[in-house]
């Protein structure tokens, strides 16, 4: 009910923009998403051998974040907070043991959350995403019933169904067999292949999204790209495989790059370059248990799973000739939450009225102005474990990303200046117990207005899909 | 009389060269050189928050190396082999205990090796270098004696005569107190000043550096500045302290940066940038063990002191225009011990009948091929503890950069694949024991061929200057 009146709501302010703006005048928006992709795993980042062309190219034209923060330290958090613009603790799309939907999860993105591609269509886009899903794989929760008018892609990750004769433990994951991986592909809310060529994922992906773009070119369009890799197990396709001297996962991310590349191309090809705003980011920071199969964090601390900052800030990269300043490095904090509120109000809708914890960051995109920056919040599952404001960074918590150490507290939260000392290493709390002061209190305002959903990652059922 | 043997065949070579080659088609040649300046600390390398504005233009314009090694982990060998082309084990310019040349050193680069400057004095440049020396300090020693017919700077680092009232240990270096310093400052051979305000260095010596060019653009040049930072203790000058989100050790480095778009503009302005070949790098990694004061090796492992990738890769980044192709990543390993070979060379100069272990890598500048890489062996000290082979690494020795642990040997050695793995985290010895057979003959060649010169580290003087 709220969700229905939130897009009414929307189509009215749809109706008033009408008098100012034109569809024409709408940006296409295209949101490309990588699966594990290290804040230091791009050329343009720093990574010295992983060749990326393609996204060093997209940041020379466009903006390149240096702070740019995917909400959640795991996949199906961090994808619904791209979605909703929320914190997952207010979906419920969270779970401190579960960490992420599985195979025989029950449940899904909620139905009354409000997505961006629902807002985008109230204000006539057409939507459509190619890729991972993973907010809840039974029909009813995929992509179609969330506001997408296409969907083709895995419904969670490559990883979530081996066959029942692989390798058990780890090995599997390093064999590079395709034979291992029954993970589906869907197209609508239908399984279309029980058992795909993982290694011609990235291409079929790259496929589908120029397809789409030249299908719906006359119209505003919304599409998500996300892709399935870097998350193990990694397969590239022949063109790519065995030819990056940073090895498999050189070659995965370089096929991924190759990706952008076609995608961008295609926008230059059919003059919609100034028209379309992409925005290149990663779920969650690099999967380093995987060794040489996981990425890098560059000068970060620890990756996916964490709280650290390798675990959740990204690459972050905003494209749109003539908007955004070409070759700007821009050292302002962002995070996948403003994503959602700056594509929704770029496509003339009007927020839902339910707490959207994104900001709009145009002006940064745009070199107009600044941003009034609310304090950001790392959560590890559905717990609260650090806190960042403006420069500094609060651990109340830390706990190593993977494995059976526990949640250590600290009273007073480890206090780093991040600007300063972005791998967390001086603990600064002794001599700063005034900023410790006004993070707790911006901690405290956070938890009094957070109505916490129930989990959706406990229920599971009898079978997979 | 090997020296002056080898300086006849160069300006034999010369006068053949002349046949061909006018004055005037001779590049000018500036080598920029930071102190303890890690691979991570650029905005073109991915550091988050320092801002490099002038270096990323200078990569943008020119060729960016991500495996530029200095040929040392500490200063005094890092410079012997920039400005000879050669391990410093073979001049004496190491030692396992001392490490550098300090305030009470006799020794200094011997009389019989032949520098850059001397070797390009005799294809007719004109030589002058601004800033750190540090090849000995006694008048017989400085850049005087070595080919630069002009000399301003620090004769050594700048923390190396702390005034005798200074609090002792580390305090003295985060104080950045001024009073605290009196390294002097040398012009020629002769001290100019007991107790210059280190605040003022950087730009010192850029304003030193621009005369030189302005004065010197009529002939073809050689300028070798050697900057006094980012080594402790740090400071900057009123219009950069403070000013950088990334705190004291941002400011210092964000002046660096400013003064090499002073060099650069100056070329510009004077329409030399098309005749100049312009090389920024560094001396050795961050030294970490001054927290927030040192810097980072990105996602390297250790730092300065360090045969781990962190305590000798460094920033490498080539400029001239119109001959190097601008926005090249260049991942071919190179070194500094290349650049006096290169540069020699370009200038018209023949090689030292000497062993020289640079090599000419103006075809991967130009673009114009490839070059037979030799293996690189990493010292510390007096001592051989890891080996490059192409893609490999193997450490015989390894130890943390400073305090007290013991080198620990490795038998079989550590073995790294660098290009998939710069981080050094998974050692592939047991997997690959052809790998290791071919480094270990690769290190009995070097041995073979090595005369070690006796050090020149250890004898002391009972004054400082």
């Amino acid at each position: 009910m709220l969700k229905t009146l939130s897009i009414l709501f929307a189509m009215c302010a749809m109706t008033a923009g009408a008098l100012t703006a034109s569809a024409s005048d709408k940006p296409n928006i295209i949101i490309i998403y990588a699966d594990d992709l290290g804040y230091g795993d791009l050329g343009c980042y720093g990574h010295p051998t992983i060749r990326t062309p393609n996204l060093d190219r997209m940041a020379a034209e466009g903006m390149r974040f240096t702070e740019f923060y995917s909400t959640a330290e795991v996949c199906t958090p961090s994808r619904a907070a791209l979605m909703t613009g929320r914190y997952p603790v207010r979906n419920g799309m969270c779970h401190d043991k579960f960490r992420v939907l599985r195979n025989n999860s029950k449940g899904g993105l909620p139905k009354d959350e409000v997505t961006l591609p629902e807002l985008l269509k109230t204000q006539g886009y057409a939507t459509g995403m190619v890729g991972k899903w993973h907010l809840g794989h039974l029909p009813e929760h995929l992509p179609p019933h969330h506001g997408f008018d296409s969907y083709f892609g895995m419904p969670f990750s490559n990883d979530m169904m081996p066959a029942p004769d692989a390798p058990k433990g780890r090995e599997r994951f390093f064999a590079e067999n395709n034979d291992y991986w029954k993970t589906p592909l869907i197209r609508g809310t239908e399984i279309v292949e029980e058992h795909p060529d993982q290694r011609q994922l990235t291409k079929r992906y790259s496929d589908e999204a120029v397809r789409f773009i030249k299908e719906k070119k006359n119209a505003p369009f919304f599409l998500y790209v996300a892709h399935s890799f870097p998350h193990v197990p990694l397969f590239a396709s022949e063109n790519f495989r065995g030819k990056s001297p940073a090895g498999i996962y050189g070659d995965v991310v370089e096929e991924l790059d190759w990706s952008v590349g076609q995608i961008l191309d295609t926008l230059r090809a059919e003059g919609l370059d100034e028209k379309t705003l992409v925005v290149f980011s990663s779920d969650n920071g690099p999967w380093l248990i995987f060794d040489d199969h996981g990425g890098s964090a560059g000068l970060l601390k620890e990756g996916k799973g964490s709280t650290w900052e390798g675990g959740m800030r990204v690459p972050g990269i905003f494209w749109w000739p003539t908007k955004i300043p070409a070759g700007s490095i821009q050292r302002e904090m962002a995070n996948t939450m403003d994503v959602f509120a700056t594509c929704a109000l770029l496509g003339g809708a009007t927020l839902p009225e339910t707490k959207i914890d994104g900001i709009d960051i145009s002006p940064l995109l745009f070199g107009t102005g600044t941003v009034d920056r609310p304090p950001f919040m790392y959560y590890r599952g559905a717990t609260l474990y650090a806190c960042r404001l403006g420069r500094w960074k609060a651990h109340f918590l830390t706990q190593p990303a993977y494995g059976t150490p526990k949640a250590e507290p600290h009273d007073p939260p480890q206090l780093y200046q991040v600007k300063i000392d972005p791998g967390e290493r001086w603990d600064r709390a002794a001599l700063n117990p005034d900023v410790i002061a006004q993070i707790k209190s911006a901690v405290e305002q956070h938890r009094a207005g957070l109505q916490m959903a129930p989990t959706q990652l406990e229920e599971t059922v009898a079978t997979a899909p």
